[in-house]
């Protein structure tokens, strides 16, 4: 037999990496893609003496002379220019967000004040020099590093992005990619299959896997004719960076995927996996162009793009995802030397992530996937697993 | 003062949670989306009786008998009407996928068969009756309920909804939202402020972090006009189930927002709630309208949007979301009676979320968010929380 060990197909996939270099987004539309530019501030944060807390605005020297009330010259809003207190014996008043009037170096808030006609009286003996005003430059001083290259752009990302300016960002490329059913035993969703007959599943959840990850890929279907097949996998592999098959690479007669992609010129770097679900997985290459032949039972596919895919196309774009893991809930026996990708339940007890086993009906069983949320990599070269004993995470929720 | 607490504030908004109906989408559009029906199994699962591997299909009385040659009638492809084994003494191919064929009870994988011309010797004394054969409804028979309603569907999920052939789904009606933005201060993305403005920055946060939700929004900027104001917060109001505001609703003379909702009969639940950051949070009704008015400083905008936005928005859509906690990395300290949202990176050690504090420059640093990848929710209650303490966690990535 020529399976491989699952350490031995990830670490071929991952030397199989591919940089599909960059390109230009509206940066609303950056979320969940990867940043591949240093972003600088653009001027100092905050960009002036900005007031925090609306209030009074006053030169804080008249009032360590002992003054308590403050004739009002004028309102500094937000969004204005600059205004100067003309006499430091007065006060001006100041919203949020506004800069800190000339000649004012401290804000005490309305609540510390009280208000008759045009003069206000303080409430408090407590102003410190500069309080309730965030200094210019006391957050990043311009042209420092604010968001640094190969992060995932999320909320936090959008709102810098949008402070300093960049409403088009550059990012991650995606990789085009084509997902492919074959079997003459498929028809499609809104059919009424014969009795023989099952309804295309494979590729949609695959396309939905792969929209976790921000991706979006066509699909195809194609009849088990092998010149039909030869054909259309011939032209699959022209226009698209990455294909991935569900089912047809097992040992039936009718399986010549692995067989055409070998008359395309695609060279196998393995077939079959050593692990439980998900064994009869191809995978080869033809220069940049990778395919993954996927078994097609559910679970196996479903196993197999999270567990090879997902990081062989994270590495591409640059992420580096840290790998999780959890703590087994019960006892659990494995038998023969193989790694096996037990369903689990996930539940978050003080902080601990405790995964309960759920076997369900073994790789056919399409709704245990959906009791479940994660998989439980239990490694090859044991059989016993305990309960507390902590195992790599892959989950899908 | 009229602060009130952070349970008392989520209590009061969860009980305006609002049911927005359901709506039909195409399936493989509704990932992310609450179901809305009980999908049931249309046929058996498997719908009839399904080699699963590659092999011969033989009679086992045969075997039994002792026959361990069995030369071939046939091939039965997937996806091919049933075969009929014509003499019990023979075999017939049958291939992953399809249906047993008659008179036929064990399938025996080609690994443990030799085959000479047309004649097949086996290589085992190991078959049992129905082995390598999915029977026929052995994991849920027609009519079984396979998904209930209210969950979130994810790709298992869709998997399964192509199986049955629900080509249209009912799923949870999402609202329509309004995100406003006001202050003079503020100017677009693509404009160079002058040095008294900053570039508007909050809206695009929550439009990202709504994304997260699987949710889209409208947004809007509206000058500090008081006439403008009303006419276009009346407007929006009008056409929108829930406005988001960012900033304006603290004690300034130009924070109109809270004055110009009581006019337009939006009733006010709540203004300012007793944490840090995010204290001068308005949250009103009017009818089934929701506005939610969170305060202008980013961090502050932040936390609430995920703090109370979206445990309303999840429960108005049916979704039951477990409140996940985290460990302490190393003691804290917080003074005073506040509930206190804590920065935090989250590390997965063993199984184990370690939260770590990045405290960062205050409300007003955007960037910090950037660090962190969550909020640790540090009760009022405690002043020193202590290493190893678990804490509820509202995490962002």
């Amino acid at each position: 037999m020529d399976l491989i060990s699952v350490e031995k197909a990830l670490e071929t996939i991952l030397a199989e990496s591919v940089d599909f270099g960059t390109e230009e987004v509206n940066f609303i539309d950056s979320v969940g893609r990867v940043l591949k530019e240093t972003i600088l501030a653009d001027r100092d944060f905050p960009p002036f003496d900005r007031v925090s807390m609306d209030g009074i605005a006053i030169c804080s020297k008249s009032f360590e002379k002992g003054q308590r009330t403050f004739k009002i010259e004028g309102i500094q809003a937000a969004g204005s220019a600059q205004l100067t207190l003309d006499n430091t014996i007065n006060c001006i008043e100041a919203m949020t967000g506004a800069m800190l009037p000339k000649n004012t170096d401290a804000v005490i808030q309305y609540e510390l004040t009280e208000t008759t006609k045009n003069v206000v009286s303080l409430k408090t003996d407590d102003v410190n020099y500069y309080k309730n005003i965030h200094k210019q430059g006391s957050d990043y001083k311009q042209g420092s590093p604010l968001l640094a290259k190969n992060i995932l752009i999320s909320a936090a990302e959008i709102g810098v992005l949008a402070s300093v300016g960049k409403d088009k960002v550059l990012v991650a490329k995606q990789p085009k990619i084509c997902i492919i059913s074959t079997g003459d035993e498929l028809v499609e969703v809104q059919e009424t299959p014969m009795q023989y007959q099952i309804r295309r599943s494979n590729v949609f959840t695959l396309v939905a896997l792969l929209k976790r990850l921000n991706l979006s890929a066509d699909t195809m279907h194609i009849k088990d004719d092998k010149t039909v097949l030869y054909q259309k996998i011939k032209q699959v592999l022209n226009e698209y960076d990455v294909l991935l098959f569900s089912g047809a690479v097992s040992k039936g007669k009718f399986d010549f995927i692995p067989e055409i992609l070998d008359e395309l010129g695609v060279q196998k770097l393995f077939h079959r996996v050593n692990q439980k679900p998900g064994k009869p997985f191809w995978f080869g290459k033809k220069g940049v162009k990778k395919v993954f032949a996927f078994p097609g039972n559910p679970v196996s596919t479903y196993v197999n793009c999270l567990k090879y895919f997902y990081p062989w196309y994270q590495k591409s774009i640059g992420l580096n995802i840290e790998q999780p893991t959890a703590i087994l809930a019960s006892d659990f026996e494995f038998k023969g030397s193989t790694t096996y990708f037990l369903q689990v339940k996930i539940d978050n007890k003080k902080g601990h992530l405790i995964a309960y086993p759920l076997t369900g009906n073994g790789s056919g069983d399409l709704i245990n996937l959906t009791f479940a949320d994660a998989f439980l990599e239990l490694p090859s070269v044991q059989n016993n697993f305990t309960k507390g004993e902590s195992f790599p995470l892959i989950s899908y929720r």
